[in-house]
């Protein structure tokens, strides 16, 4: 998906919601731990239950990974069946030299290879250029590199102070120079929710990039800060949203329940695009 | 495997050196693939070809994942096989936010979880203590923390100066502090070969910490620099040699050549060992 197809589904939908799918076996409602991939059926009914509602869906690489050969095969079947219109996020957070860049790229991009065909990939900047470079060999597909995270270690190394500017500074100014002057069309950064403070700085820093901003929610950020700062005339925000929709309810309504969840967003988001234009 | 139990393999093999496994499908002998799996039949060959001279093997995940569900399976299989007096390593770059952390740990290291049980993952530091300390909840089990990574964009990021101090370096002290006093018995870092010049830096501010080094042959690497400032009294290195090995040819006397490699090194090692004591 292109930066202006994105553009097109958020002033569609009126939404920048992403939802995330952290399918956790142990948290899912009882009923579906009987079907053959109780994880699939379970992220089914979320898409079903959201894609009028969301822009984007961010698998959490690592649910997956962690259930093996079998946790794969029911990511491959989630990716097939978000609709097209919806951006896709493999939330992987990898790096490596370049040619092993080069193969994790292959890993969500190209469908021969894992039967992965995601728009975007989450990169950890730590490696520099060659470890991030690779991934946009791919036409078309999307860098997503973390900036400054919403987690508390975030405070460890991304905000040492570097030339009098912040790490995380540092790395959006070179990594936009890396990718050049279109690179608001290929590049995203990862900005914390739990950082709103830092926002309109960030957006200073790079005033056309969409901005991938999980920890609203579950993890206590502010939609109404983050879209202050960081809506642009084009969007330019995703806001993840994981745990609160996916476990709003454990029971058979889980799917109502998450659709309640998404809504509730859906039209705060609406809100906050009406005021900005 | 312990600390101790790893000096004990070093001494008794007179070699620290770790194969890794970057088993690329592309580039193996072309009579391996009509095998079932290809990718565990040649790293089954490697194996028995250089275990008597290997301490570590080491899987650069981004070549199985690569294949999707199966080179996961292949990389199962090719874990069981490792010999238990050897020490294994997940190079896999992860870290995430605490609970996803968790998940990447439960991926590599609990064997009910994914059916993998290695010794020690690699892990990005870019996102602070939340994101590498939930590797270190499984009892025994290590953390290979990236530092100053041996290829051209390490200078990018790991090179910046942050307090008089260049930000590798700040890493290696601030995961010392995380992990407390024995820090050593579950802690070692990642420094390039490329990079032999700092070595004597990094073994000051880590005398115990065994270093693991990739970039010896293929990238250039020298292996006497890296044993003159890096050599412990208990060893204190794993110099990883990949493509050298594994490549050294693509016919059907790969393994034979493949373990001249590995002899040549071990060799080599086995005189460093000597002029350390």
């Amino acid at each position: 998906m292109t930066y202006s197809e994105l553009s097109e589904q958020i002033n569609k939908k009126q939404s920048y919601l992403c939802v995330g799918l952290d399918t956790d076996l142990r948290k899912l409602p009882q009923h579906l731990l009987t079907e053959p991939d109780p994880v699939f059926t379970f992220n089914k009914a979320i898409i079903d239950a959201t894609t009028d509602l969301a822009v984007a869906y961010k698998p959490n690489i690592a649910f997956y990974e962690a259930q093996g050969p079998r946790g794969w095969e029911s990511l491959q079947k989630t990716l097939d069946y978000i609709p097209k219109d919806c951006f896709t996020i493999a939330d992987a957070k990898r790096g490596d030299i370049g040619n092993t860049s080069g193969l994790y790229a292959r890993t969500f991009f190209d469908p021969i290879a894992a039967g992965l065909d995601f728009d975007s990939v989450t990169v950890a900047p730590y490696m520099g250029r060659d470890s991030v470079m690779p991934f946009l060999e791919y036409d078309g597909k999307w860098v997503i590199l973390l900036a400054l995270t919403s987690n508390p270690g975030s405070a460890d190394f991304q905000r040492q102070q570097v030339d009098g500017q912040e790490l995380f500074e540092v790395i959006i100014q070179t990594a936009q120079e890396w990718v050049g002057p279109t690179n608001h069309e290929r590049l995203m950064f990862v900005v914390g929710a739990t950082q709103a403070t830092e926002l309109a700085r960030i957006r200073a820093l790079a005033p056309k990039n969409v901005l991938l901003v999980p920890g609203v929610g579950a993890q206590g950020g502010s939609l109404a800060d983050v879209s202050k700062h960081g809506l642009t005339v084009d969007g330019g925000l995703l806001v993840n949203a994981s745990r609160s929709i996916l476990y709003a309810s454990d029971g058979t309504n889980f799917a109502d329940r998450a659709r309640a969840e998404a809504k509730t967003l859906q039209r705060e988001m609406a809100q906050h695009l009406l005021a900005n234009v």
